[in-house]
């Protein structure tokens, strides 16, 4: 299944099964690959950073947002330039693997101060109330104020998301992320293999076309709401975020503690809100 | 939210919207609470490896299943036991946070080795062939032979697994991970908001209970199949994962190579067979 640089979808044979009996036949089955993604400071070499296994397509975006939830760059400024790695010794296979974000003169983060301040850290425990505090020494101030949507216009959310899913038709294999206006609008969509890749690419598309942070929109995902992805969305400033499956007791906590709207099975004409009903025009 | 020990699910006051308007009301959520995993050597402190957000319970399984998954451990008898943490620096809810793995006399893994060992690793490139090839690099062998299912009792299992997720049915927010007999009889199942972890927990009691290699079982997921899952399979030596939902080319990669059977879009009637068809009795 190599090829050249990795589409979002790959073909291949295989035995569809069903009342008929069994028929081979082509599909098509969404694309994971991993990516390194490896920091450049303005004078020095490149460091590698983390690998995720990811969906290729919107990778400068990935790399871009997912550097913004962990805290590593503070402001679009930061970013000096993103590319794909030139290095000599990489084949074309891995090349667009291989994704090198450049820093702009001046800016050192804190890669050392940053492992500490995550949920690793033993120092202040582990638990939830430990992982919310994490967040709070990080900086991360509480979602204020903020838009109000109508019920309305959040039970069509799904329906937009789903529709604009040109992978997921396709593979039927991908978790996507969808950024609205409170007026149902849809602004921009990222799929990937993996739930919290997603809103990185959301995120680094919002941080690189100069938006963050997102204090008017609503963030829909397609699946379930855990921990990682209220902390992705409170870091970009969305203070309404809907899942169309269910949330997690932390999730709701990191809601709550942080003033944002958490809403839960948007789905089949109905959902819940699980903190910040404010935000709900009842 | 805070209990003492956590449970599976938490309840608390959601805003439930329908067609009738709004109406508050009692709802349980799936618990998600980081763990911390930390490895005792028989002489020696212990080390903190990892800290993984969890579904409390079966704590210890997803201790024993992670570090089998990762090559830390290599046989049962590995463990000297598992314990939760008697640090006196820590609080109750801390305490049911934190899972000690002591080793058995003379096991000491190379922790850096495993490291390198990763798909993290410049030295075998990034990409999914070199993803393939770290597995190779760890010993683990490919399936052979094997149990043949027939297709009718495939298309039972998805429905009995989910008649058995007990937490599912309060939460609606966890996955699932279940080993059967070729026969159709579940041997056992285990939930968790995280995906990996379901079934690090069901590899971990095989572990555990003396089971591994799980060379006559059928791993059924409720989602969809990754990289990860397969990864896990195999360690486990599991020949056949069956998916209720889409997997993504990188596990079929490694199905493939690795000689094991993954069945996808297991639901409603249906199937798709990616790879190691000679185990399914058309």
């Amino acid at each position: 299944m190599g090829v050249d640089r990795p589409g979002s979808s790959t073909r291949l044979r295989v035995a569809a099964v069903a009342d008929k009996g069994v028929r081979w036949r082509s599909d098509a089955v969404v694309t994971e690959e991993p990516m390194e993604i490896r920091l450049q400071l303005a004078s020095g070499p490149s460091t590698s950073l983390l690998v995720t296994m990811r969906t290729p397509g919107a990778d400068y975006e990935l790399a871009a947002g997912l550097l913004w939830a962990e805290g590593v760059l503070q402001e679009r400024a930061d970013v000096r330039a993103i590319r794909y790695c030139v290095d000599p010794g990489l084949d074309d296979e891995q090349r667009y693997n291989v994704v090198t974000v450049e820093l702009a003169p001046g800016i050192a983060p804190d890669l050392a101060g940053r492992a500490r301040s995550t949920v690793t850290t033993s120092a202040c425990g582990v638990c939830g109330a430990a992982s919310l505090e994490a967040l709070r020494l990080r900086g991360i101030a509480a979602a204020e104020g903020g838009p109000v949507i109508k019920p309305e216009v959040l039970l069509r959310l799904p329906d937009r998301l789903r529709e604009s899913q040109g992978v997921f038709a396709r593979t039927g294999g991908l978790h996507a992320a969808g950024l609205f206006t409170v007026d149902g609008e849809l602004l921009a969509l990222r799929e990937d293999v993996g739930r919290h890749n997603a809103v990185d690419k959301l995120v680094g598309w919002a941080l690189l076309d100069g938006r963050l942070p997102l204090a008017g929109e609503v963030l829909v995902v397609s699946g379930r709401a855990g921990y990682e992805i209220l902390q992705k969305a409170l870091a970009a400033g969305i203070p309404l975020v809907c899942a169309v499956s269910a949330p997690s007791s932390l999730a709701v906590s990191v809601a709550r503690d942080f003033g944002m709207t958490l809403v839960g099975f948007l789905r089949d004409g109905r959902f819940n809100v699980y903190a910040g009903a404010e935000r709900v025009a009842f």
